[in-house]
């Protein structure tokens, strides 16, 4: 974790990251509920949303979009990722090469660590190559900090999350994404554990506008600094509603109902 | 994918690409129908039939050929491959790098991926050395999008086909070659998972001359921009034919019964 | 072993290693007696204390505090550790390169080996290219040798603990971290097959402060030239007393009952 | 394959390579019938005869002998090759880079590949590094093809020695190595199915002479070009008229009958 | 095998290599019958005996003290090895780059091949590079030829110690180390499968003075160029009488009656 390494991508310190690596990690069916979403543009334009402070996508997609969007959108490249087409004990494949997202533009770089998985050891040390190219570009660094596999009963406990934030620190990610432990109080334990490196929450599964925002709120209240998200986003119908509400919530000192009225919901409690 | 990357190996935009690597991934018996067609210059010179926008074949194959047939022919320069002798689970070797065949003239590269299949990471990481080394070269990349192995079900869905489109734009390639899902339908959501990067049909084993021209007529008004075939030419006792008739279907707009009178088949409602 | 190797890391010889690489190694259960202790910062300002010659940390930790006390704290860059979430035959990812470490300012390197491990041979190899890579950058190295794994009957046994720290001298180390064996005469023998290799002990967990004491003095009165020690110093409600303690112990000739005049501690015979 | 890469081991175009790696691949059991063929001198003294076109041996052989028989004899580099004492599914270890082959003055290199085996995927991967560092030193190359493992059921089947030479010539060996299949016919088709890749008939175990002479014209009437010989020249009582035999055979237009007037052996139907 | 690339460890053709590095491959134990042997400071002092034509040690060891034995001991840098703690099929590390030793002062190399191990093919290509880097240090090279494993019913049988010698000339060994085969015929029939490689035997657990001298005299009547030896000569309560016997016996045509006069043993006939 080096200070400010995040700076490019992220707003007085708190990111927003549209994540869109879902056709990659889980192939058509997460475009299903918004088929438009399978095209990438649209979600680059929404990455230009002023709540938006990196666009998380893999190689292939940055290739064709990102020259356009290199002025208003900040690169995350996700280096690793694999098709859920293949069953085996979690892994991930290295997809890029540092050096090549640089040459496209990144601003900073992502990568998946499955603590607990079987193939640990070797995610580990490809992160460390990944992390240590990411110096010499001078890119900040962000880890998907998921424990899953074989060695695990629970990864979604408070204790599972918090010490997914701490492998973030210790390995050298200036930022962890993390799931959301279910409370303010276990996000702020996930917090405390990651110390200077900022944590984010995932986005996780469509949820209805309040869940969603609430959850949100929960995170940053237990001092996460933003949130990386894609399908409650893009799965959305009106897409820019919810980064509008975002945007109130996460820069603008908003409360959760007053974030809603960024959206067309209609309140839980009418 | 890179925008016009695969110029070299396309024509206004399709590309039918003569793929002649079945002497590796089947062996002699696919050149059984037609015992001549072991005889690669049977192929080279196909290769020159003006309909056929570039030929793959395997290193030795180009190595002994190519600077005959170098102004004639672009080469697609099929990367990896594996025996039919083997029977684990699908895995490919990488029997050429890329230096290799840019210095052999190679004007694209083709790589197979069987995602699902246990070797999905690795492969795939060969595939992220091949595509990146390409780009250094400038060359255009094929990948051979094959879902197979344990954790399939059925590699020829609509649903595993889109999928395996989709890999295609995600991972870097510029063309995907995907199986025929059965319809136009379900090619043409295949085409629209992959965006910008090219879908081709694969060939396949060989049909009659109106069931092959069907398939691929139902391909591309899905929107696919070519075929990538083998047997359906080089196994026929008059290929010409069939690429005529493949000439005038991808470049000439003709209809199926135009394109049969290429061929010397009894038309089927005679 | 290179003589004077350790001179950065050392005093008068001896060392006192601070070590903290829970948060990988164990997660946040390790700062759950003292929570304060997540936060790196509190261990760095304990590492200003006179009694330690170096603080063992990983990248990350390294990356974010060191360039606050370079002048203060000597950095034993700990190059290798794995999560507790991983449940299979011990093994440990190599996190961090020599070259970064020097970058960041290392004034020696530390490295597990766990010997009897089915990971043996490649840990071992591992340890080959950080030795070799610390020689090239002037780095003393340092080797937690923990034997472990399927072979393994009897981890702390006085021949396994000899065994471990003749590998030290063996394969390269200038200080091999070692197990107490449970008494002087054991320590003595490990010492004796390490040579010219500096044996510390390793703390291990919390002990009451004579208990800890007498251990560390049962020790040094067997040839082992300091200790390497986390937990029994950072769990502690005032850590300051017991490095007090250790100082006294380890640099001026205090017994341990003197030592103990420096804790709050009742003494055990009041 | 590249045309006239294995000039340096043939003589107008056909190829009679004496082999000699039965010490590594066998061990001494094959030098029983001779005991004295277990000195390399001998072999290489066979190895002037003007009917042999290359010696092949490993890395250790050639170093101690081939600098005295560098004008005499061309040297075929055998660079992998595995003890008989391993008993695992068939794989074969690089013992020798071509770097260092070339600077030994090899003329060409051989490489044994398995296809069907559980390492076939490995294997063909170093024979890409072989044959393409082969291609820089401008060196011929010769593939042992011999398929072999798990997943055959028959290795000596016509359709398998075909597939094998087919192999020679999608991979890129200039010379391909293939048991004899029994009949000219099928030699036949194997010498199709390898296009311009030559193949050469491997000796196999030791035959009485009219047996023996019989495969190799049965083989070359099939159109194979040589072979690779090595128990039915050095375990015989009188290697040098074998090898008489031979050169009348191969080069000379003799029939075998011709050709046994070379041999002591009492003809078969006297 | 290159001619008198051992020239540096061996004196008139003939060999004496102390072997120590039983630290590493069998730990305190070895240690035992002569506590004072556990320190590398006497087996060097012991080196210096006129006798001893090289001293084989690990790389820690050799840090620590060749620098002061660097005009009177001709070091042989033992380069793999791995700890009687692990149980697994035979596997070395490899744990010393030949580019340190030769930096280190390294007169040879030594290098441990299991033939018949399931990790055989792992070891060879890690004997391949080790002795190809040793050629380019212009360094003599040593194997440990030790047949075992799996595959191996009888590892000490003439057959597979004559196999073993054979590997060695193979694979480029100049000295290859093997177990004595129990008579000196075998030990002939193991030489003359070595060619021009030079065997040596190996001294085995310690014996008593005429057992141990006798089977030297064995080895070297059926041709051995001496022998590596490590407890017969450091467990010994006298070492240096038994290298004083060793030097009659090696290298002043003493017979073994006469050598005995250099020890204290009572003869055994008397």
């Amino acid at each position: 974790m080096l200070p400010d390494a995040d700076a490019a991508i992220s707003r007085d310190g708190t990111s927003l990251i549209l994540a869109y690596d879902h056709g990659l990690e889980h192939g058509p069916v997460d475009f299903a509920p918004n088929p438009e979403t399978a095209d990438p543009e649209r979600v680059f334009d929404l990455a230009t949303h002023d709540a938006v402070t990196a666009l998380a996508v893999g190689k292939g997609v940055a290739e064709a979009y990102y020259p356009s969007y290199d002025d208003d959108v900040a690169l995350l490249a996700k280096l690793n990722g694999t098709s859920d087409l293949w069953m085996g004990e979690p892994n991930s494949a290295v997809n890029w090469s540092v050096d090549y997202a640089a040459e496209l533009g990144a601003d900073a770089v992502g990568f998946t660590l499955y603590g607990g998985s079987n193939h640990e050891v070797e995610m580990a040390e490809e992160f460390r190559e990944a992390q240590e190219d990411a110096r010499e570009h001078g890119l900040g660094v962000v880890m998907w900090s998921y424990p899953r596999g074989q060695g695990l009963k629970n990864d979604t406990s408070p204790e599972t999350i918090a010490y997914a934030a701490r492998l973030g620190l210790e390995l050298g990610a200036d930022v962890a994404k993390v799931k959301y432990p279910g409370s303010t109080e276990a996000m702020a334990r996930a917090v405390r554990m990651a110390g200077p490196t900022k944590v984010v929450m995932s986005g996780g599964s469509k949820a209805d506008d309040r869940s969603f925002l609430e959850s949100v709120a929960g995170a940053t209240a237990g001092g996460a600094k933003g949130l990386a998200v894609g399908r409650n986003v893009f799965q959305r119908e009106n897409p820019v509603e919810i980064l509008d509400a975002l945007e109130a919530l996460l820069f603008e000192d908003a409360s959760v109902d007053e974030a809603l009225e960024h959206t067309s919901t209609v309140p839980a409690d009418d």
